[in-house]
């Protein structure tokens, strides 16, 4: 049996938009990150960083409780591997998707991340901050544009390498990056948001509130999940 | 033959080391970051985020120029599996040290690179948020602290997760990163900077210059590599 830790953010989202793909049995656990849960001993035995999400495989290291795995770029190779899907097996296409991945660790999410702190959160209000992590963001996105003009999906058929990448660029409007200009980014987005897996996958742990919702306003009083 | 992209930054060591520490048979093409020669159209031909470091495998795909891997996580990947070593093979050991490299991939390289760019160059100088990446960047180590007390490494035998780690961790007085305190961290820190290997990789694609180092001190005028 499978179980994963986890809250409805993009790196959540990942993790169970990959496991409603492979109509895998498993158990959700929500963690509160409003109550700081992922900060609690019991948590940070299984992850040491203290972060959402964490996958438990109790089908292998059992006597310990199940096998822990962190970070969502390892939780998505760590599926693939074990449910063999969505992950190239030939050297060229696995180390593509796995390419992709790692672009989405490493600069799409943190960037994309910074863009949401400083545009929605951080106070005092900086427009240099925001000016950069808004303009590396909309490079990132201007990256994915020109790679989707010539390929349907980021690395051969449909992979983990979309399944990290898709719920950052799906939450743009929060971020406050425009994706205006960008028809093939547009294409891939709508192709992979049509998938019942991914709308599985992105109601939960929890689907979002009405109340939520409303209030998820623009620091500029703009609602931009209306 | 592999060909190797790069530039004197932590992400471009952590390849040279795994090259160096595989005794791999290699060409280096450093990249001038100054002449933004990673902005060209012949680099983002196989490199379509423009950033060092790329891998051209010429025995893999020899008819289209060899097989291009970017993203540094990805490069140690595919190494330590072309080279079957520096990943363990068993499931859990395996994902452990890919747990790792994401965790530096998403964490300790993008926090320590923003904790550079606003303690060093950014204008104007913002203590808020110089504060933010310095304290997140803290809290890396202090999670590498913590997991290297009951590890002699971070992933079982020392593996591509220590060399992803180790060119950041390095960079932590350039970063303005305090590292006092952090027994466990320092003990790994020293062992593997002992390694013959890592020396080697630390001097490439080009060694310090000393006119360079010189200049290196920080904005408050300290030689930090005094």
């Amino acid at each position: 049996m499978l179980e994963l830790w986890t809250s409805e953010t993009p790196n959540g989202w990942k993790t169970t938009i990959m496991l409603e793909e492979l109509d895998a049995n498993y158990t959700l656990r929500p963690i509160s990150l409003t109550n700081r849960e992922q900060k609690e001993d019991w948590y940070l035995a299984r992850n040491p960083n203290g972060r959402i999400p964490t996958l438990i495989d109790h089908e292998v290291d059992a006597a310990n409780g199940g096998f822990a795995v962190f970070e969502s770029g390892a939780i998505l190779i760590y599926l693939a591997e074990k449910f063999g899907r969505f992950l190239p097996t030939d050297t060229m296409g696995r180390s593509r998707a796995i390419q992709w991945v790692m672009w989405q660790m490493s600069g799409l999410g943190p960037m994309m991340g910074q863009a949401t702190v400083f545009n929605r959160y951080f106070e005092p209000r900086l427009p240099e901050v925001i000016d950069r992590y808004t303009r590396e963001s909309r490079r990132l996105f201007e990256v994915m544009d020109t790679h989707l003009a010539d390929n349907e999906f980021l690395a051969g058929d449909y992979s983990i390498a979309d399944i990290a990448c898709f719920p950052w660029v799906r939450g743009h409007d929060w971020a406050c990056i425009d994706m205006e200009g960008l028809p093939h980014l547009q294409r891939w987005f709508e192709t992979i948001g049509e998938r019942p897996a991914v709308q599985r996958g992105l109601l939960l742990p929890e689907p979002p509130k009405a109340d939520e919702m409303a209030e998820k306003t623009t620091r500029q009083g703009k609602n931009i999940l209306a």
